[in-house]
């Protein structure tokens, strides 16, 4: 078992990487117009780009959602298990994760960065985070360490002595990475992030924790990029999914 | 009023069209690799068919569904409304239909063909349906293309007179063509398969009517050029969505 | 056929009856202090209303959603099929409808009542509704009344001789009454009174067709009567869905 | 922190209360008989039980799900989070779990029993459990115990030391338990139930993990008990979710 302390890695990073996607902003405008005009209008569509922003704000304004699901977006997420736990609860997506079942996992573990807030101030429901003293920091970086090096090294010892994996796995703490695809469309990714992503300027607060809100603000990005109209209709609409 | 009835036109056909996609074989590849590899694999995909078409063949044997979600079609669908109710009961799947409301529906009917089984016979739950007379066609054909008419002729007299076009559609019959974007992925798409396509040598027996199934059966010709590994496992086991 | 127009009957009410539930307010509050207490709590509910109150509240003000689907209610509704096509695009509701294809769809139809409004003025996205003329009434009525006695006597004679219930449908207009059952949580009804009740006051708008918003209310009164904190909270903080 | 670990409990039970329900076998009768009688047929129903079974094993067989999502379970789970991980991969299902951002969380862990069988054999996709040798069992428990026991007082160090608990909680291991509402009808509790037990006799394969299965095999015994027409037809019909 001496070897494998010097394996074990610690990082601070979320990582997301757009794998496939079928999204565009017209995939919205065809949508919408076979509603008012009863057949396929493609050729239309992006002739007028001030016609095609005003569309896609009336249509986040006034909730007409279903024209921004027609389109898919697949993403590639590495985080630490205790954030896939939040994200899992959004239920309008698709999932595939590595299994603690079918592989040994590997000895990737996040610890918070200097910049990550510590210490939680407010009551219950209206919390704030302030950052941590020095001190603090070294403790979480310090117990991270130990408690991750000596739980790895527990699941080591059972793997070797044949303990199936997904028994072994019980003693990895929620800090362990893993990594997934998720697919979702721009309405239900516009849900995800109204909930994950704390902005001023929103029309409903929202208190994600730090990490859920570092996967999130990278899948706004890689979205915004493939939607534009649509991304800037939703923050100027306050980042209400429709 | 007098010119509206030459407008009128009866169809026999569905029609479905392949508007956007994202999706392959390899899709569902990178997502059943992922849990049991950890890390995307995308890079290995393709280079060995017959470990495809195994690893394909396992994930719908045994029940993994959720590497199929990972994928997305589009296809513009041209029916009479009876079909869209019964496919709009498919609650996973994305919809945008032309409304009545925003717009004036035009007189395009349903009317069957000669090849429709007109009769059904046996007993609630297990009906069959055997050819109609040609006395059984000939009545069909002249009810539907009678009603039809006067009652878009009525559609038009209240629109004439400044009626909304929301009230107006009360008289309109289920066999008025409509059309639809709908998007669904490939596990969707079996579960919708498994309903809506009659097949022998199918694990479950399905009973659709018959201008679902002809819509169902365009879906299924499209998907298949789309992922034919897919389309051929989801066959040889049973036409059972995983 | 000379006694069929006879038994034709026309109506101009939606009718909503509430037929199960598991539904009250403290469903909410176990739900929600679950997460904050970490056992049941179920003894400690109902004990303090002004708390009750401000937990409730405080919930759909966060958009706290999850405690508001630990809950049931099934309708029973009668309406006609353009209604029922409006209430289906809700996916996340369990629906039983009756069939045209196993059973024979009986003569009763709707047509609007005098105070139905029939005049659609404003823009698109933006229509407001005036009353109508008693000329456009009176031709409406007539229109319906004709359109919809025929296409029944049509429909009869095709089931007279012999042709399936389902081809024969196709003629019935979109007027016909059905009925259903549906089955909701609070928090899903709460999105669908979102989307189909106009009301002052709301944060966002909506411009629901006046018959699903007919029986949108009537929902809603049994709904609060029900859970009258939720139904408060929903009305108080705008009729959003948390 | 020397009194700390004596508070912590090791466990090797799942346990799950019926919490609330709406949900009996009448549910599933009224909600298929609208499809065929178009009205509220209450009043017959539970008459003929005779005619009642033959009429819900109809429905499974023929795959008619609808009819059986018109009632609804609140179960009250306890288990270790690996379980909830793959529990709410289950989307179509309601939850409220503990959080562990909002209360401290409980030393109470997750210890298999010396009947739990330890050792993986055969081939990815077809493994089979057999037991574990007295050594690996008395390895399992003292290294679960330890790094338990370990990552506990590492957790309460940091609380103590004023870090956040939504940081602190990144050392808990994954066999940490948690609680939760859950609530589904009984058609998704039977979709749950196919992937989540392993039986004889089933029409498909599936190979849960021992700890889920146990919480299944419960919630299983509590739903037979409120619909036991239902639950025999399950498992009569290769307990295959309808």
């Amino acid at each position: 078992m001496d070897a494998e302390p010097a394996e074990v890695e610690f990082r601070s990073e979320m990582t997301v990487e757009l794998v496939r996607h079928s999204a565009a902003d017209s995939d919205v405008l065809f949508a919408a117009r076979v509603s008012t005009q009863g057949d396929k209008t493609l050729d239309h569509i992006g002739e007028d780009a001030g016609r095609s922003r005003g569309l896609i704000n009336y249509l986040m304004r006034d909730r007409h959602g279903s024209p921004f699901e027609h389109n898919s977006m697949t993403f590639f997420v590495s985080a630490p298990i205790f954030v896939f736990r939040e994200f899992m609860r959004h239920r309008i997506a698709s999932y595939n994760e590595e299994s603690g079942r079918y592989r040994e996992l590997r000895p990737v573990f996040y610890r918070p960065s200097h910049e990550r807030p510590l210490v939680q101030v407010g009551k219950p429901g209206a919390y704030t985070f302030v950052p941590g003293s020095a001190e603090q920091h070294a403790l979480v970086t310090g117990e991270i360490e130990t408690v991750c090096r000596d739980a790895y090294a527990s699941y080591r010892r059972m793997l070797d002595a044949g303990v199936a994996r997904e028994v072994a796995r019980a003693v990895l703490p929620l800090t362990i990475y893993s990594s997934m695809y998720v697919t979702m469309n721009a309405r239900s990714l516009m849900n995800f992030l109204s909930l994950r992503v704390h902005e001023e300027g929103s029309t409903f607060p929202s208190f994600p924790q730090a990490e859920i809100e570092a996967v999130a603000r990278q899948m706004e990005r890689l979205w915004a990029g493939l939607m534009p109209l649509t991304h800037e209709a939703f923050v100027a609409q306050g980042r209400v999914a429709p």
